[in-house]
């Protein structure tokens, strides 16, 4: 069992130990980084020993947080993790496991966080940990630097799609506000982070939207990608999974699928959904799962096979949803 | 010559009249119709009489704005325009002339603003009119309602992209905070207004893909599209003007090039670079001119042709570039 500090008693626990380690979770984004960046500068700025660890490379273009790795020079005393859920979201590699056997504290901003840590920080209601971050390093009295800040910023501004993902609050907007005074410098941020893609995701977009259908008047948008395409683009897996959000950004489509052809030859399908149109429904029925407005399967067989199966599913629940809508208009002029 | 006023006295000179004509520029964005919107509804909140003027249709996705377009049944006392730098944006049509032959209030963020009205409000800091137009409703007296919010936030997110432009500043994000306080329904605008394209503008994406050139080791980046190609996209003349930023968020890309074939045959090229190279250097050389960063110019000719005529150009800037950039190198070594 964990027990649950507020912001104030965190950043006493933070100030009473020396020797920290800080823990990004496996296959690292914007907000584990960004998080992991400023609290090893606020740490340092208080005299204190810190370094960060991580079960995967941090990508070079986070280069700009100046992230120190754990090297082995000193033995650290207090484990302490940031934007992570589950220990599963840890990982195997660079000694991660050995590293963190014990986790003393956690700063998070899930749920459905498993409170594996001795003392956790946890509100839900912050669109990303580093909303949590820049209250806990102000309650630190560490006056927040420019490198701070855009380490806080790029947390905030990539686990919100820079503003536009419906977790983001006034609070979000506020943060943003108190980053941007103390110097994070948003327009190189912004410019890195948000405008900047690479020559292999313009391929595999270009791949994508030469393949793009519409199915039943336009309410289904479905893009295909082969093994071989995937293979000769170049792509990152980031990249690639931030593509199966393209077809449901077309006006009028309520579903959106994205069929990718995996190295052993099954078919791997994303569904993506409007409010009100079950995502999850359609792939479970197909043997996956997933959330409401986002989830996925894998099916043997060609592409071709695989898109008719989901597409039957498709026309399944639109026809449901339609007849839903007809019986509820019924029931109303009745 | 026009009498510049801050918030206050812009306020009190709106509580002094009855009977209002708002006006937006032509062409209209999200930051005229949502500052003429907001503006509508605050005037209306307090007893007076407004409605809207725009020399071209208002776009039917902003709808939920809630504006009342003028009728011709009163007689407009006072003339206020909203977001609107020069007369000349002021348009021809819709009676816009005849009925804004006297302008007596300019409410406006451009910092080259002509001055056109009897009074002025102009803050060029603003990211957006509707940060200033936030401001004075609030001295107006009126409290803000979620139709209003909804409004300026429209204003505000569109003309800042989204909040990733370099004129986003600490300001711009703390009114967006206090307008979802206000009740502004960001989840839907966001989905709205930077996550639906239409169909024929993913069309015309994927032909500016298919035509995407790298040159000069992937320092320039150049989209080709023919007449043909855009008019069988059926594309909107904004989503085409939109496309032209593309060929710039590639990784590596210091100049990007757009080529667009008029309807007359010639060859409208767009010219965008990063920060240090001079978009407009180019532009200039082939008769065309513009900004810093984004210019361009108009050739005769076929497409095969101003490609070839435009990349000389910018070899040239390229080169010129890299021999400053080892003539400084070398004084520093000196």
């Amino acid at each position: 069992m964990t027990e649950h500090l507020n912001i104030e008693q965190m950043a006493q626990k933070l100030a009473s130990a020396d020797h920290y380690l800080i823990v990004c979770h496996k296959n690292p984004d914007g907000d584990t980084i960004g998080c992991a960046g400023a609290l090893y500068h606020a740490l340092t700025a208080l005299g204190k020993t810190a370094a960060v660890i991580c079960a995967d490379p941090i990508p070079a273009r986070y280069a700009y947080t100046g992230i120190k790795l754990y090297d082995g020079s000193y033995q650290p005393e207090t484990v302490v993790s940031v934007d992570i859920a589950s220990l599963q979201l840890f990982g195997e590699r660079n000694d991660v496991p050995q590293l963190t056997r014990h986790v003393d504290l956690c700063i998070d901003h899930h749920a459905g966080n498993g409170g594996f840590a001795d003392f956790t920080l946890l509100d839900a209601s912050a669109a990303a940990a580093a909303e949590v971050m820049t209250d806990l390093i102000e309650a630190l009295g560490v006056q927040l630097t420019p490198q701070m800040a855009d380490c806080l910023y790029t947390g905030l501004s990539t686990d919100t799609g820079c503003f536009k993902f419906p977790s983001t609050t006034a609070r979000t907007h506020a943060v943003a506000a108190r980053l941007i005074e103390a110097g994070a410098d948003v327009q190189r941020l912004n410019k890195l982070l948000f405008e900047t893609r690479s020559p292999q995701r313009m391929e595999i977009e270009r791949m994508a939207l030469n393949s793009l259908e519409y199915h039943f008047d336009g309410r289904c948008a479905v893009i295909c990608l082969d093994r071989d395409q995937i293979a000769d683009s170049g792509v990152e897996p980031a990249d690639l999974e931030d593509l199966t959000g393209l077809p449901l950004t077309i006006a009028g489509v309520q579903v959106g699928l994205t069929l990718r052809q995996q190295p052993g030859g099954s078919c791997r399908i994303s569904v993506r959904t409007v409010a009100g149109m079950d995502a999850c429904a359609i792939a479970r029925r197909l043997g996956g799962g997933g959330h409401n407005r986002a989830a996925g399967c894998e099916l043997e067989g060609n592409l071709d096979n695989a898109k008719a199966a989901i597409l039957a599913e498709v026309e399944a629940e639109l026809t449901a949803m339609d007849e839903a809508a007809a019986a509820a208009a019924e029931q109303e002029e009745a």
